[in-house]
């Protein structure tokens, strides 16, 4: 652990940010033994413990304008963590603030891996008895390009096999229907360049055709991809109605008191089963193509999830995720004749 | 009743045609009272009690090209369905089949209300404690004009008020962030043609500005427009989300004896919640802009879910919401310099 760098926390991120923040980086370090570096205010971050601090006088607020304030606000916690990446004073990024700013700084201070077109955001969404299915784009680009959709396949099949050990990631297109020619204009270009299937060859993935919205959980594929508006839309709804329906349930278990009488027993198998379904507590979205781990928590991330977070920016840096990438993208550019925008 | 006309239903559309089809239109007939017309293939229905049928010797199977199947096949049950309807002969159409083909038949035999530029396929979600949210597009149109959104909205707003009841639906457009501006082009576009206000003054509705895919299922809006490939694939995903997870809830409340055991007082409560969710059983999904009511139901729809889908149908013609969107449109086009496309 001696020689490993620590995790660059942006302090001041996150709906509670940075008292949960600070939780979070603590437990990370007090318990988990991770390296952790702290990059926030150090007048209103409270008590740090041991943790190293770099100082960062300025914040770019949730609801602010994400490129616009990262490049107005040079001394801001989201830009200096970046920096400290890009200076090897620290091994990856975390941040639970502003997400478009996340993915500024990111883009601006570490920049894209040779030939990423556009870097996307992976979410990894849970499937029961199975490992997760990554979501990519889920919001880093609003209007895309067909052919930026292929890259997403190739991004997305690189962190499935690596980070979750699928040896043979099956890949999907969402749109809403299963057969061929079923989509928006987007879809149906991007369906046509993903059946070329060079590119799943090139990567080690297989490529399935068009899928649906209903298989995201269903074990169906391990990567799914689609342009940044949609997954987003589809990763806040998804998340939204978890929310309703998990709240549902609970206050239904207490709604007489016959059925309040089972909370004990009932609570004992529900609660790990709502942990496993909870969005914030998978432990980030993972900006893919950038020079550098940048991962994004969700802003109503718990101490244990920011810890968790942490942990997981760690373990992609000592896989060597950037790496792969880096290797998967050169041999699919090298490949192609057309070596993208 | 006497003098109502019947619901034309097509038979062979849906998972379990023509029988559950059948059996759900028995129970609207001999149950709830209402007037049926069955449209099939008589050698297939089974026994069809004291319905009136209208034969259609052929079949537009699920996974069919629509389009090119409905003009293909002018003697299958959905385009005979939606003739009963054009010739007076059945006050509305309900399909459990091949949505596609069920929206073109519809779209060619029914025609569009004047000004409509295109109808869209309008679906309820269930907010608990009030009204329905509707969600439009939902799939009728994959690639969307701005314009086509404004319309959306005033359609949507329309069937709020006429179906649910709300005086002055709240009216939002669906984005990936609350602040204008965020999005991708088109709904840049819509946002600035949304803000100009004059459909909403018109049409009685107020409009929200930007909400997010969480804003679905919380009651924040009644109305929320969307093209229908992002529309669709929100509808599927959270389908899909919910019975995942129902079906986690209940098999984890039977995976020990002792959780077993409380099932009785449990499933009694619960029960009636997972009702109030579940998407299959809210009554289907409304064509909105035909000259005609044209309801599409879930093609798993269980007998019961069909005969609730005929008597919202019926509601549907009793409360006239065809006049009332015409009404609605022509308003909103006179006032319009713009005629629409």
């Amino acid at each position: 652990m001696a020689d490993r760098l620590p995790v660059a926390v942006d302090a001041m991120g996150g709906d509670d940010a940075p008292k949960v923040v600070v939780e979070g980086a603590r437990i990370a370090a007090e318990r988990y033994g991770l390296p952790v570096l702290l990059v926030g205010d150090p007048e209103r971050m409270g008590d740090t413990g041991d943790l190293p601090v770099m100082a960062a006088t300025q914040v770019v607020e949730m609801g602010a304008e994400p490129a616009s304030s990262v490049r107005a606000l040079k001394d801001s916690s989201i830009v200096r963590a970046a920096e400290a990446v890009r200076d090897g004073a620290a091994s990856a990024l975390l941040s639970a603030g502003n997400t478009g700013a996340a993915m500024a700084a990111s883009l601006l201070r570490l920049g894209r891996i040779k030939g990423v077109s556009r870097p996307a955001i992976a979410v990894p969404f849970p499937v029961r008895g199975s490992t997760p299915c990554i979501l990519l784009d889920c919001g880093a680009n609003a209007d895309c390009r067909p052919e930026w959709l292929v890259q997403f396949a190739v991004l997305g099949t690189v962190y499935s096999r690596e980070r979750y050990g699928v040896a043979r990631p099956r890949v999907g297109l969402l749109t809403i229907g299963e057969e061929a020619g079923k989509g928006n204009s987007l879809v149906k270009e991007a369906c046509e360049l993903l059946e070329e299937g060079g590119w799943a060859e090139r990567c080690g993935a297989r490529y399935l055709g068009n899928v649906e919205g209903r298989d995201l959980l269903t074990g169906v594929a391990d990567v799914i991809v689609t342009d940044g508006f949609t997954g987003n839309v589809v990763l806040k709804s998804m998340e939204g109605g978890y929310a309703i329906f998990e709240a549902a349930v609970r206050e239904t278990l207490r709604s007489t008191p016959e059925v309040a009488a089972t909370a004990p027993v009932v609570d004992a198998v529900l609660d790990p089963l709502f942990e496993g379904f909870d969005p914030v507590r998978t432990g980030g979205a993972l900006l893919l193509g950038t020079r550098g781990v940048s991962l994004i928590a969700h802003g109503s991330s718990s101490a244990i999830a920011i810890a968790n977070a942490i942990a997981t920016a760690d373990e992609l840096v000592a896989i060597d995720i950037v790496g792969s990438l880096r290797a998967s993208i050169a041999n699919d550019i090298e490949a192609n004749t057309d070596p993208g925008s």
